[in-house]
């Protein structure tokens, strides 16, 4: 019907805006009459031109990294290049849909969030709020999928070259890194550094994140279980595993979900998290669509419903 | 001819049974005539009492986890069962190659390392000998192919269930977290605990440890790399990966090889340790062959220069 | 809610029994007050006395071989016992919906057809009935993810041993072979014979049918196209590729849909079919709940619209 | 050593020439003093010129398909360029060594087989000569492994989009169709079209040919196996599988071994004849090191006695 020709998807021959079309199709139960959105899933680098020279009353929700990082001397540092729309970066809105929810709904312009720093702060910016765990040791090992590294075709993603092993790359190096910080930073009113090692391995879809951290002085691990399940009490999208239950990438493939577990360490004082997302759902198309609903009045969930597809 | 009859494999019908099949096939240059040496390959706990019956003049190494804890107290809190030989456990020397090769010269009875334990030792323990890293908190932080669980016919063992997935297993609570303790303990010259993950990925073979560790004061990641290449300057299995290339265990399967690199960590005064191995050779038969190579006396890398098989 | 509770499902601890939730879980606008349906998910062999002892006024959707040959004697030879329910096997309906919708409509006891059978048969049936291909020379190649395997714990499907390799297995000897000859011999007109050769490969969901017919005297490929659009030119699940498009796995996973197409075959007078279903739901879970919507006057997709998870 | 030099690779860096030093690399007992060979791993049709160029003392296995067509009108044919070095085509020397080792002995120039075509010919160009079955109606199903399609980086080669699914491709059309026919038309003395129709699968490395036949008047399946089992009966790398044995790819990966089967059909007069190899060894630089030791008259066997990588 006309009105869903009312959301555009600039760059949809990648694997996020393939995601996009996934999701959206099923979705017909909605009155787009009043609503012009548009998702850009366009390389990094070449969107701040592209949305600057959009129409201003169009809602736009930016796949790319162009728009995470608030300030654009890091950005600068870490892209290899002066930002090029300096004054939109200032009105965008970093779309951690749960933990942003309500400068969400009235964005204009939405930094969707990478898909490791999705698997990271859902879990640790409650934790660092609330005080409960220490901020100058945190280390996140991550474990992706290799959709995570686009659709391009390079030798290294070839399934000969990826299948059967792994391997850790961009270690101390990676992107996402100053990302990271800057959502647990924000959250801990001071600077934060992480060490941050993302790892390539022969999955689809799918990260897997393990964190080690220090608990604050006289914090447990049940503590730290209790103020995420109380967090997240009333989201759909993300989940406290029952105590026990290994977070696998399995239980949200395909899904919007994130799920993580809290466990104790071997070395006293520590914890270590562990959490799971489907880095092509709720770390891209998935939280897209989310913001939209958000944006939008929609309800949340809007075709996000589904179910894991396992095996 | 008749002289090979004279090596003797228990339990061969497991993967590391069939691996050591594999690497002794071709062994045809060696004289076989003056030994007499039997691998175990039998389950975890069942090789106590059948090595115990075996008669003395028989070299013996045991590739199951029954005598590789000194202690037969940590033995008996890990395994569950009071340990069956403990005369015998007395003779037992750790058959970790490259570190212990002045002992297994003259050694019996061989306890056969662990594929994890052999991932996150050779590395760390030249590292704590040298007082180039902090003890009190080292994250190990291990990604293991299927092999590594057996053969036994297990529903979570399917191709079905283990495809396209990752999960963390026994968080704290994983037996090799003991044998790692008392390698780097050994090294240290007092009681360490370390902070160890596992993790099972769709893959084959394979083990990637990645490892965190703090610096020792006034001590650099370029220290580290360089007391790893001088420990190993000359061994032909055990290599410091060139700067700047990651560690694969692509570049390992089907090897007998371990292979490092060390790296700055975004955190100051920490450092990241990527290792790997090939879980069914390094980390099993491969080095059980090795042990046997230097009880008799043989080219420590008879049977086991092979090259990695990629793709 | 309560009118949920109206579905049974026995034995959904297996692969299909799981596809079915996952299937049914989104399911809410269906008014179940009036209904009550059973799916079996049993191991082959165990329904038939199951069945039999169910009260009168229940729906049976069995997802086993047990009803699916019409003449117990065949049952008997392929399955190695007595059919235990002769007088329900009179009684049963075979539910490949697309070619048996009339019966479905009203039948009390659809036996769900197996998932080699719907893959060869959707093709094949139409083609033979229309006279446009030779039956004495139809030739089956299969390829078959693990899944159809079913989920009990066997060493043959451990991930190890169903890793990138490939298989035949039960050449000439494959109880579906039975199934396929009973649907091609009804549309014959005649006792059909064909080769049918499975094929187990390493991928979770998925069979791709490779079929060689011999054309009738004077029938082209293109004949055979145009037969195929016009029978299934209304139906959602089924589809003809478009010309020159090879049918992938990957078009059809966790969907409903079986898409096939037609090719000429370098040898004069014959061509090749390629078809593709996923195995759990066109091939099992999908089709059943399609049968569901059959018996019960609900729109056909109801809870099947589902698009392909892909990548 | 200064020996090692003699052997050239010309285009190391795709999977073939990675895979010849791996095979190499160990091949430490040969004498090189008196050879010159040069490996050709070149893309299709940069050979022609290449070789052409080379001086004349050196003995040339060219990897590609550039000289493998006799007829160099079937080559422009298929390859859509006129051939570039047509006196050099005559006095190439088609490589399939068990059926052309008195050529090759001789030879000066080799063309190594195609990887389909050397798992087809090998069974069938006996049983052809011997008359044992007809030659009209030959259907070779084949699936691959994705080395197969070389190292080029290319969409449809990414892991996302070759994991978890299988498609046919090039049906009717791939250019070893005619030099599987070309093998089979010298065999029989008479021009023979056949079937083939290959796949690619998620497999790192390996061929499965499915080949569907029509026995000879009055011969039997026995006869094949018969036949096979007396030709090959010597051979080292050509193995006819134990009755009842499923040939698998996991039998020959990383080995320069071709293992077949040959089973009863269910139409009756038919046989089907299923045969593995690794595409990279006996498909490609195996054999390619196969024909370099017939030439300089080392043992066939040199280099090439590895036992298969499994699991």
């Amino acid at each position: 019907m006309s009105s869903k020709q009312r959301i555009a998807i600039l760059g949809a021959s990648g694997y996020t805006g393939a995601e996009l079309i996934r999701i959206l199709v099923p979705m017909v139960a909605v009155d787009y009459k009043n609503i012009d959105i548009v998702f850009c899933c366009l390389p990094h680098g070449t969107t701040q031109e592209t949305i600057a020279k959009l129409p201003a009353h169009l809602k736009i929700i930016d796949l790319s990294a162009d728009f995470r990082l608030a300030d654009v001397g890091v950005y600068a540092e870490w892209y290899g290049h002066t930002h090029l729309a300096p004054d939109l970066q200032k009105e965008a809105v970093y779309g951690l849909t749960e933990l942003q929810r309500g400068k969400i709904k009235k964005a204009r312009l939405i930094a969707n969030p990478g898909c490791y720093p999705t698997s990271a702060q859902l879990p640790l910016v409650p934790l660092i709020k609330a005080r409960l765990v220490e901020t100058d040791n945190i280390i996140i090992d991550s474990k992706s999928g290799v959709t995570g590294a686009g659709r391009a075709a390079r030798q290294a993603m070839l399934f000969a070259e990826a299948n059967d092993g792994i391997n850790a790359y961009s270690i101390g190096a990676h992107r996402h890194a100053p990302e990271i910080e800057q959502g647990l930073s924000l959250a801990a009113g001071d600077a934060v550094t992480v060490s941050f090692t993302p790892h390539l391995m022969p999955m689809n879809r799918g990260i897997l994140s393990t964190m080690y951290v220090t608990l604050a002085k006289g914090k447990t691990v049940d503590d730290l279980a209790h103020c995420l399940a109380k967090t997240y009490a009333d989201e759909p999208f993300v989940k406290l595993a029952p105590k026990g239950i290994m977070p696998s990438t399995h239980m949200v493939r395909g899904t919007n979900l994130c799920v993580f577990g809290v466990f104790k360490d071997r070395i006293a004082g520590r914890a270590i998290i562990v959490s799971v997302i489907d880095n092509l759902v709720k770390g891209a198309s998935g939280q897209a669509v989310q913001n939209m609903n958000v944006m939008c009045g929609y309800p949340e969930t809007t075709a996000l419903e589904s179910t894991a597809l396992f095996p």
